[in-house]
C-alpha cells in the first residue's frame, strides 16, 4: 500500500517556474499520479489515503541524468593530484594514466567489483535527485568488457530506485591492441560488438566520440550507420575541443542529442534544430578541463534548440555526481537562467534520452517520480554552489530516498 | 564515557599527505587524544576501552573554516535569478537588492530567527567536517544589530559541536543612514560599537573591507588602531578587485590574516611574510562572481606566505557550505596542489585564526576532533566536484555527526 496524499508542498510540475502550485497537494495510487490540486479541494474518494506532510518544501519532478559515464572501475584522483604537482600529461601517460588506466582498471574488474564502485556513485546521484539516469559504456573497448559494463548498468537500474537507460559507447576511445587502426576498430565496434550486445538487450542508443583525440567523422557515420541497421537512436559527443561538423552530422542521422558543444558553430546549430536533436551542455567537464570557449547559448537559444544539463559524470574529466551542482555551474559559467536550467534537468533531459513522456514532468497519470527540496523557492536549487537541498526522493510512490535516514 | 579506541583507519595527522599512518588506531580519553599508533601496539591499559571500527575510512584533523559571513537572515536566491534573467545590478539595487537588502533582513529578524536560519547553514557546514568555524559580523552596521549576529554565532557555538570565534566587520559595508559619510561611521565603529561588542566578550578579532566600494587605507587603520586598544588581533579583506595595499597595512598591524587577494602584488607578498600573516584564498567568491584574475600563487609559495582555503560562506558572493568543494576550487582554479589544499583547510586556516595549536592536527594531549571520510586516497577529498564523502565527524572523542543518521 503506498498510495498516498503528498500535502503542504509547493509544485513545480515540469521545470517551469512559471507553472508553479502553491500549498498544493499530489494524490499517488498504484505508483502513478492520481491527482494535484489544493488540498482543501482533494476528492472525497482520497479522504482516507494515509497523509504526507512535506514540510512546506519544493517538489520538483525527479532529475534526469542525461549523460553520464557512471560505470567504470578505479581511481584517478592520484593522477589529478600529480597533475596539480607538475607532472606533464606525456609523464602520466608513461605511467599508465590518462583515459586507458580506466580502461585497464574496468577489464580486469569483476562484474561484482565493478557494480559494487558504480553502486558509490550511483548512491550519490540519487541523493541528490535524481530518477532517471543514462549510463554509457566506453570504458571497457572489447566485446567482454563493454558487455560487463552494460550489464552492470542494467543491474544498478533493477537493485537501485532509479531508472537506467544504456548507450553504448564502443567508439570512445581506441584501445591499444588498434593502436594505428582505428578502422578495423570501428569495424569490430559495428559488426561484431553492436550486433551482439544489441541482441542482449543491452543497448538503448549509440554514441560516438567525434573529435581530433576520438574518431573522425567518416568512422562516426559508420557507427551510426550500424546503429540505424539495429534501429537504435544515436547520440554524439561533438564539438568538445574542436569543430569537425559532429552535430551536424549526428544530426542527419536524427540524433536524440549532441553533446558538450562548446565549438558549435551555427551550421550545427540550425541542424540540430531541424533535426531536433537536444543540446546537452556539461559545465562540470567546462569547469574541471579550464575550458575557456563557451558553448553558443545564444545561438541555441536563437534557433530554438533545447538545452539539457548533465553531470557527465566520468574520473577523468568531471567527477561529478550532482546534478544540482551542475545547474549552478551551467547558470555561473554559462549564464543560463534558473527557469532555463530547471527544464534543462527535467523535460528537455527527458527529451535528449527519447522519453519525454515518461520523465521530467509532474502530471496525473505518469509515474509518481518527485524529488522534494529543503529551500524557500526554486532559486535556490541554482544558487547554492553544491549545498545538498534535496531532503526526499519519491519514485514510482514511494519514498526511494530521505535526507538523514 | 566516550573514551574509545577508534581503529581500521588511515590517518593524516596534520593536514600533509606525506605525514600518513595507514591502518592506525586513535585512542581518545576524556575528549582528547591519548595515543595514536597502530592496534597491534595498543597499550595495554587501553584494551578494554570500547572500540570503533572506521572500516578502512580515512581520517583527517576536523576541518577548519576560517573566513565566513555564516549569520545573516534572508534570502538572495531571487537576486540572482534576477541578475541571470537580464536584470542590471543597477535595477537590483534599485529593487532593494544588493547586500543592502541581506543587512535590512538581518537587521529586522529578531535572534530567534537569525539563529534558526544561520544553524541550517552551519548544519550544512558541520555535515562536511568542520569543527572550528570563523563567523564575522558586518549585515547589522549598527550595534544593536552588530551585537545580535555575534550572539548569534556564539548561541551556535554552544548549540552545535563547532568551536565558534567571532569577528567583528562592522566596516563590511556603509549603511544608508550613513551614505556619504563613511569616516562618520568608521568614527561610530571604533568609538561606540568595537568598546561596546568588545567589553561584552563578543568579539574574537577584528576586520575590515578595505576596497574601492568598501573603505579605505585611512579608515581602515582606524579600525586596526581601535582593535589594537581593545588587545583583538585584526584581518582584512583586501586585494579582492583591486590593488589598494591592504595587505601591507594589515601585516603593519600584524593581521592574523589578509583574504581574498586577487590583485595582491609581492610588495604585499613580502609585507604579510614579515608580519607572519596567513593568505586566506576564497575560491568560491573568485567563481561566483567569475573573477579572471588569479591570486599570486606563485608569489605566495615563493615567499613563503601560508595559505589557507575558505568557503567565505556568504549570500552576495560565495554561497557555499563546503569547504571539499571549495579544495576542488582552489585545484581546479587555482592550480594548488593537494597537500596545499588539505593544510589551506586545516593546519594553516587554524593559523589563519591564531588558533594553530588548537585546531588542525590530531596529535597526542589535544582535543579529538576529526572527520572521517569514505575514501580510498587522500587525493579523493579534493578530487572529487562536489561529492559528499564525510562520513563521521568526532568532536572532542564524540561522535558530532554521522553520515545518513
Ligand atoms: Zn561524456
Ligand atoms: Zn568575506
Amino acid at each position: 500500500m503506498t498510495d498516498t496524499v503528498w500535502h503542504n508542498l509547493h509544485l513545480c510540475p515540469d521545470g517551469d517556474p512559471g507553472q508553479v502550485v502553491r500549498d498544493a497537494a499530489i494524490v499517488t495510487q498504484d505508483g502513478r499520479i492520481a491527482w494535484i490540486g489544493l488540498l482543501t479541494e482533494l476528492p472525497g474518494n482520497y479522504a482516507t489515503l494515509p497523509r504526507q506532510d512535506l514540510n512546506g518544501h519544493w517538489v520538483t519532478p525527479g532529475l534526469v541524468d542525461c549523460h553520464t559515464h557512471l560505470v567504470y572501475a578505479g581511481d584517478r584522483a592520484d593522477e589529478f593530484a600529480q597533475r596539480l604537482a607538475g607532472v606533464s600529461y606525456e609523464e602520466i601517460a608513461r605511467r599508465g594514466g590518462g583515459i586507458l588506466s580506466t580502461v585497464r582498471a574496468t577489464r580486469e574488474a569483476n562484474e561484482a567489483t565493478l557494480f559494487a564502485q558504480s553502486a558509490k556513485r550511483l548512491e550519490a546521484m540519487l541523493a541528490q535527485g535524481v530518477t532517471a539516469v543514462e549510463i554509457k559504456s566506453g570504458y571497457g573497448l572489447d566485446l567482454d568488457s563493454e558487455r560487463k559494463m552494460l550489464r552492470v548498468a542494467r543491474q544498478l537500474g533493477e537493485r537501485y530506485p532509479v531508472t537506467v537507460y544504456t548507450t553504448f559507447l564502443g567508439a570512445h576511445a581506441l584501445p591499444k591492441e588498434y593502436a594505428g587502426r582505428a578502422d578495423d576498430y570501428i569495424t569490430e565496434v559495428c559488426e561484431q560488438m553492436l550486433p551482439a550486445l544489441a541482441a542482449e538487450n543491452l543497448v538503448d542508443a549509440v554514441d560516438v566520440f567525434c573529435e581530433g583525440i576520438g574518431f573522425s567523422l567518416a568512422q562516426s557515420q559508420r557507427v551510426f550507420e550500424a546503429a540505424e541497421r539495429h534501429g537504435l537512436p544515436v547520440k554524439m559527443h561533438a564539438e568538445q575541443l574542436s569543430n569537425l561538423g559532429g552535430a551536424a552530422l549526428a544530426a542527419k542521422h536524427h540524433a536524440l542529442s549532441s553533446d558538450h558543444l562548446e565549438f558549435l558553430d551555427e551550421a550545427g546549430v540550425i541542424a540540430m534544430r531541424d533535426a531536433g536533436s537536444v543540446a546537452v551542455l556539461l559545465p562540470g567537464a567546462y569547469y574541471f578541463i579550464r575550458e575557456t570557449q563557451l558553448p553558443p547559448i545564444a545561438l541555441l537559444r536563437q534557433h530554438g534548440v533545447p538545452i539539457a544539463i548533465s553531470t557527465d559524470c566520468n574520473p577523468g574529466t568531471s567527477p561529478s555526481t550532482s546534478l544540482p551542482l551542475m545547474m549552478n555551474m551551467g547558470a555561473t559559467l554559462f549564464r543560463m537562467t534558473v527557469p532555463e536550467l530547471l527544464a534543462g534537468v527535467t523535460t528537455v533531459a527527458a527529451q535528449a534520452l527519447g522519453k519525454a513522456e515518461e520523465h521530467g514532468r509532474i502530471a496525473v497519470g505518469r509515474s509518481a517520480d518527485f524529488a522534494v527540496w529543503n529551500v524557500s523557492n526554486l532559486a535556490e536549487l541554482v544558487y547554492w554552489i553544491g549545498r545538498p537541498l534535496c531532503e526526499r526522493v519519491v519514485r514510482h510512490g514511494k519514498t526511494a530516498y530521505l535526507a538523514g535516514a
